[in-house]
């Protein structure tokens, strides 16, 4: 009795939830996007040929699924990997040893033969005071599960300038890796203006555990060369789709992911799955017999992971309708499989967004708690928009994050479907519902290299 | 009543058992000495300085435990890595694409620039023909389990060949990998005389999918470049060292495992956990107030990964006394759990063996069924010396075999000390018991480049 009433309850149209569900679990349409993505295409740096060949690979799919799809220009950063190498000297092994590593993205280029200092912490850097000077800090730590990335990532993201600070010639930061063959994650660092800019680079989970080893056994000197460089700012363009609203086109649910990637692999899972995913979300809600109530807009945002340029740029565009961006959602935590969808709005929100859910119910999929925002829609945080997430299993993330492993193989083709079926029903909700959910209380935006990944939501 | 009659009967005096046993797993020494050997000496390619010092280190070891140790000199080929990198050419991506490549060990160097043409075997690669002229043939399989290696082993040792007859200009090879972060596995190679030498070079799994996908879209170019190169065979040594019996010193039972690993890495798991577990069960059995009746012989062969000559070599020099060779068990198969212990002998050995196995009845330890032999004593299989392993499980083994990935940090601590307590046991059982194993019928001797790994077993 109760079930049936639920049932009846339910604000979502049988065959909307059919469409919607089964139009992403059967039509394996974001796997191919994806495979043509990495495959035709690959890596896309922000100002490399690949990025601006994944815009217009965007914009024309938009196109074809019928949503009103533009550019829309950004200024991006644009920074080059050189030639990298690095070793640790022969003493006190009998032979050197070749350290699996590479530059963080903006790193400033350059060559160092030093001692090395190891550091756990921007404070322990900055405590090392003169036993610095002229050296290179290696920052180590013991991440063990993706929770813990967003209590590390401070040493990639500001390490060289508190190792600059005491004097240090260049940084090595330990991965921030779940899992390892010898595979450096990059990610992006920033530079202090009250700092001299250091090259830096990550190395390798089992290269950092035997530098530590070895500083056991004495003084260990490393060498590193890195030729990376950055170059002036270039012209790049969000990608930004519009699903016309029926009855209020002018207010906005967003959906967002970056089309941006590393340049070490195709980034299938950051975030050429977000991309896809989002994509079909819009797909599947322009070909329903009728649109939803609001517009539903797809943002493929450039530069997310060295700059934030397109989060940005995006926010200062359209400053005069976020007041009526009714929420946001990025998709930026890979392809786990979906585990429930999270709800950061005023007093209510949550509860008036659980009924619209009821078609992922046998997908496993209902309301949770934690982080619901993003990089690139935290540009929109003072504006009091809603942020909405669909948390995806983290477990897997971190193992491949930032590396050159971060490819399409990776990727489960039915996980990729269900969040693409999960994102389609939240968007729908979403446009759909009577009025829109109550907006939170504003955050202050945030302003810095690279805050916690989804995944550490 | 059963029970006591079983312990009354065990052969092995609980002292001996304790301190075997015990002294594995209380005193860490093996894993200190993996360590020390991975991390001050490192990677120990044959001809290269890292060998010599591991040859060096291995004898002082040996003669710090007491066994009468000694070198015996074996030519080995002296193979050395260049500088190497491949790419697939910009078509059908919008970029180019790093292979994350690497030589197969004996690999003659080289360029090559050309189409891509799959086979999945030497019997597809052979039936290519005319189309495999001037083409770079690209060896590609399905292996998932460990169980598979020995079926698509032929690929990486015998794909060149193949290859080459059929007038291709290179040979790439998907890895031998279970799992993988574009990681290459490299691994020997060998040359038919009939065939012209063409460079031969493993890619990752990931690059293998790839290069599979886009060969589906249409012609593939490669670009290879391998820098390796073969240097006059050089001087080295198996390390032996006794543990003289006190009975029938004359009579021998041969723990082995190979000093020599890739180049790649450390070899902490291939073959550095071999080394220190036979190491150790030698000091183990050393240190016993008396001696086992039949003389135990720690042998770390020079040179197993790419032309066996320490194998052969020892069965040369040793060829008089083969016949009193009671049993030999080489330790190559990792450090995973030991699951049980495996023999290859004549009618009744097995059952003869396995009441001194009762120490090892706590660790889940008893007869198993399964390969027993290995490639370093596979030459003392003419003279029907019976082969006796401690099969360890091999889950985790081509995860990082022959890869960058062979490191310290991947092996167990207390699997090690189980493994090394294992064969501490085996093997005074095996010099203890009153009688000798009998011998199996002769195998004929195996020559060829390398057969399936102990994990195939």
């Amino acid at each position: 009795m109760l079930l049936a009433l639920l049932m009846v309850a339910a604000p979502v149209p049988s065959d909307v939830a059919q469409r919607l569900v089964g139009g992403a679990l059967t039509e394996g349409v974001a796997y191919a996007r994806l495979e043509e993505l990495t495959d035709t295409i690959g890596p896309r740096l922000s100002g490399s040929a690949g990025a601006e060949a994944a815009v217009r690979w965007a914009l024309q799919k938009l196109r074809d699924d019928k949503l009103a799809a533009r550019l829309e220009p950004v200024k991006v950063p644009h920074w080059v990997r050189g030639a990298e190498s690095g070793e640790i000297l022969a003493s006190p092994r009998a032979v050197g040893h070749p350290l699996a590593l590479t530059a963080l993205g903006n790193s400033v280029g350059g060559d160092a033969i030093a001692e090395v200092v190891e550091a756990h912490s921007l404070a322990e850097a900055a405590a090392l005071g003169e036993s610095a000077r002229g050296k290179i800090v290696f920052f180590n730590h013991q991440m063990r599960v993706p929770e813990e990335y967003g209590r590390f990532v401070e040493m990639r993201s500001h390490g060289p300038s508190a190792a600059a600070r005491a004097g240090a010639v260049a940084v090595l930061v330990r991965s921030l890796a779940t899992a390892s063959f010898r595979s450096p994650h990059t990610g992006m660092t920033g530079y202090d203006a009250d700092a001299p800019k250091i090259p830096a680079a990550a190395i390798s989970t089992e290269d950092a555990e035997l530098l530590h080893r070895l500083l056991q056994r004495g003084p260990v000197r490393v060498r590193l060369s890195l030729g990376c460089r950055m170059l002036p700012d270039t012209d790049s363009a969000n990608v930004v789709g519009d699903v016309r609203g029926r009855e209020k086109p002018e207010e906005i649910v967003l959906l967002g992911a970056h089309l941006y990637s590393w340049d070490l692999a195709d980034g299938a899972n950051d975030d050429g799955a977000g991309v896809v995913m989002v994509m079909e979300a819009g797909r599947l809600l322009a070909a329903l017999p009728q649109h939803p109530r609001r517009t539903v807009r797809v943002v493929l945002f450039m530069n997310e992971e060295n700059g934030l340029a397109g989060g940005k740029g995006y926010a200062a565009a359209h400053q005069q309708e976020l007041g009526r961006h009714v929420a946001a959602l990025e998709a930026d935590g890979g392809a786990g499989r979906p585990l429930s969808v999270r709800v950061h709005a005023g007093e209510g929100g949550a509860e008036m967004l659980a009924p619209w859910l009821s078609p992922l119910a046998t997908l496993g999929v209902g309301l949770g708690t934690g982080d619901a925002g993003g990089a690139d829609v935290s540009p929109l945080d003072p504006a009091s928009v809603p942020t909405v997430s669909v948390h995806a299993d983290p477990a897997r993330y971190f193992d491949i994050h930032h590396s050159a492993a971060d490819t399409l193989d990776k990727i489960d083709p039915e996980n990729l479907a269900r969040n693409a079926a999960a994102i389609a029903v939240v968007a729908y909700g979403l446009a759909e519902m009577p009025a829109p959910l109550p907006r939170p209380a504003p955050k202050p935006s945030r302003d810095k290299p690279e805050g916690p990944k989804p995944a550490a939501r």
